[in-house]
Formats: C-alpha cells, structure tokens, sequence
C-alpha cells in the first residue's frame, strides 16, 4: 500500500516563474522514480471548469461572489483531483492554491482575512500544503517576462507596476504567516539556477522516501 | 424619494403553495398601488444563471461545493436584483431564500449550521428578510401536490414522504429560530383560503404606508 503523498504548492505574482518551476520539479521526481503531477488552480473536474469560465467571462464580477465561487471550485479541486493523487502517493504540484485568494481578494479587491479564513474552513477544513514555494523577484523583473507573454485576457497580467508591488509584498507576508509550510525563494536569475534552489529546498523540507 | 422596499420571502416545502401564494400577494400590492416584484432563488443576474446551470447538471454535486455555489448565486440575485429593488421601493417577494438552505443543505446534507450562517453572513451580511411567510401542510397533501406536478427533474420533487416529513419539521424550526421575522401560515384548504391567512398576517406584520 502506498503512502501517502504530499502537496507541495508555488505562489508568487506573474512573471516570477510558477509554472515552469512547478514542470521542473515534477519532472526531477520523476527522474527519481516518483509519481508526480502538476495541476493548477482554478482546476479538477468538469464543475471547476465551468465556475472557471464564469470567472473568466464576468471580469466586473462582485468580489463576494467572485469569492464565493473561487473556493467552490477549490473544493471540486480538492475533492475530485488532489485529495485522490494524494491518497495514491502522488506528489500533487499545484500552480497557486489559497494564499493567491489572500493576496488577490484579500489584498487587492478588500475581502476581509478573517472571511476567507472562514472560506478556507469550509471548504476544505484543515487541509494545508505539505510545502508552499513561493517565488519572489524584483517587480521589474516580473513585469518584463510578463510582457514577453501573450496574456492580453488574464486579468491578472494587466496589473499596474504598483499592484505587482502589493502582490509581492502579499506574498511575502504569507511567506511569514504561514512560515511552517512557506519557504521564499529568490526567483531570479535562469531557470536552472532557482530550480537548483527550489531543489535544495524541496530536499530540505520533504523527505521523499518517507 | 421612494421609501426603502421591503423584502417578503415564502419558505416552505415542496407543494405547500409558495409559488401560487407570492404572485397573490404581488397582485394584491399592485391592486394597492404599491410597486411589487416577484423573484425566486436562484435567480438574479446571468452568473446566477450560470450557477442554477450548473446545480441542474450536476445533481451528485459535493455538498460542501453546491452550498459555496448556492450562497454565490444569492450574493449575485441580492447586490443584482434584491438590493437595487429595494432602494427604488419595491416590494420583492421571493419564493425561498436562506431558510431553505438551512433546511435542505443543513438538514438533508449535514452541512452544519454554524458553517451555513458563516456563509450567510459573508454572502449577505446582516440583511434579513422582514417577514418570512413559512406555508406548512400536512406532508399527504404537499405531496399529492407535488404528484399533479411535471417536475420529475427536480430534486426537491423527487423526496420520499420521509423527506418531506423532514423538511416541514425543518422549516417549523426555522420558523421558531427565526420567530423575529417568521409566521407559520396554515397552508390547507384552497388557494383563496390560504391567502387571506397569508394578506392578514402581512397587513399585521408590515405597514404598506410606511
């Protein structure tokens, strides 16, 4: 019988390297032997799929509700893909979980901690990343590999300098709120060089024999 | 300037009348000369459509995800059509509202009731409705209404008698937490007969010249 798995998670503003540090470090477990896979939010089953389009076709939509809908499809997510991989002894991978709705709700759109605590609750009690990775750069480092992309539709990449200054300062904040499962990284520099620190800090943290 | 509406909302099981009873009560108002405006849950704007979509398709929905749905939908009927309403001095009169909730997500789902007034408040803040008519019939009769009805692809029509027996005891509870804004209406006999209980206690509860 497998053991079971573990949840590890990177957040971190655009631009800073999410994605492909979440492909390389599925890829490295891999390589060991390891069952991995990479998902991101929001995601799982048809019904995440749905509220994401919803999501994406209201952009004006009102914060509460945008909220509310948020953590519903978390929940699908969590119930439907990252429990089950997890429950096989899969290294689940996941490209921003709850501290993204923290820093993007919470920070920028005024939806109170204490709410999306509650939210959190409900939605999948005290389930928490086994390790959160979250990757900061310098913000004008951020906004240059943004720009490089083809993102016109995602909202989140039409943000202003000064927003991806508080978002990286929110991130920084979870980092130290939530600093026995969050670890920041400096993000700069080649891809191979923060993986090569995302590994060492994998390897610190996790024990993937255990 | 209008006066600040007020808000109605029928509450009840399946086939206790709540639907035939709403549009009396919207009628009489207009015959007053007073602006009224029936409306039901979920219901709103085009998210709260999409929302209802996706309850329909999906009716083996986790409940911990539905009820995050559920309060999103009546988030966006509230700020979209409820609160709008009321501010120009409406009447809205609703067919269910967070009762039914409690009663069906709380009661058939175990989804507990400190959770669902947690969403509540998230949702909609301390908006109350300002009288909650709960129509309540012996469950022989709701149900043999239920059976003249064509409505095989709805959940709620789709209960046993032992269900049925649950949600009327649900609602008589709801109706005794909540006895600030709530009157249990007799719900027997004819649809004349029921309203003019339903206009006597609403000419008691709310003053139309208020």
């Amino acid at each position: 019988m497998s053991q079971r798995g573990k949840f590890i998670v990177f957040e971190g503003g655009e631009g800073v390297g999410k994605t492909t540090q979440a492909k390389l470090l599925a890829q490295k477990l891999q390589e060991l032997k390891q069952k991995a896979y990479v998902t991101r939010e929001p995601g799982g089953d048809e019904i995440g799929e749905k509220i994401r389009e919803i999501l994406k076709s209201y952009p004006k939509i009102d914060s509460i509700c945008e909220i509310l809908l948020i953590f519903a499809a978390r929940r699908d997510h969590f119930v439907k893909l990252i429990s089950p991989l997890l429950d096989e002894g899969y290294f689940v991978i996941c490209d921003r979980f709850y501290d993204s709705s923290l820093v993007y709700q919470g920070l920028l759109k005024n939806i109170s901690i204490k709410d999306m605590m509650e939210l959190k609750r409900i939605s999948i009690g005290a389930f928490e990343p086994d390790l959160t990775i979250i990757l900061d750069v310098n913000t004008d480092i951020s906004l240059s590999r943004v720009a490089t992309r083809n993102l016109v539709n995602d909202e989140y990449d039409e943000m202003s300098q000064k927003k991806h200054e508080i978002v990286r300062r929110g991130f920084q904040k979870t980092a130290s709120i939530f600093s026995f499962r969050s670890v920041l990284i400096n993000a700069e520099g080649s891809e191979k060089a923060v993986f090569s620190r995302v590994w060492k800090t994998f390897e610190k943290k996790i024990n993937i024999n255990e």
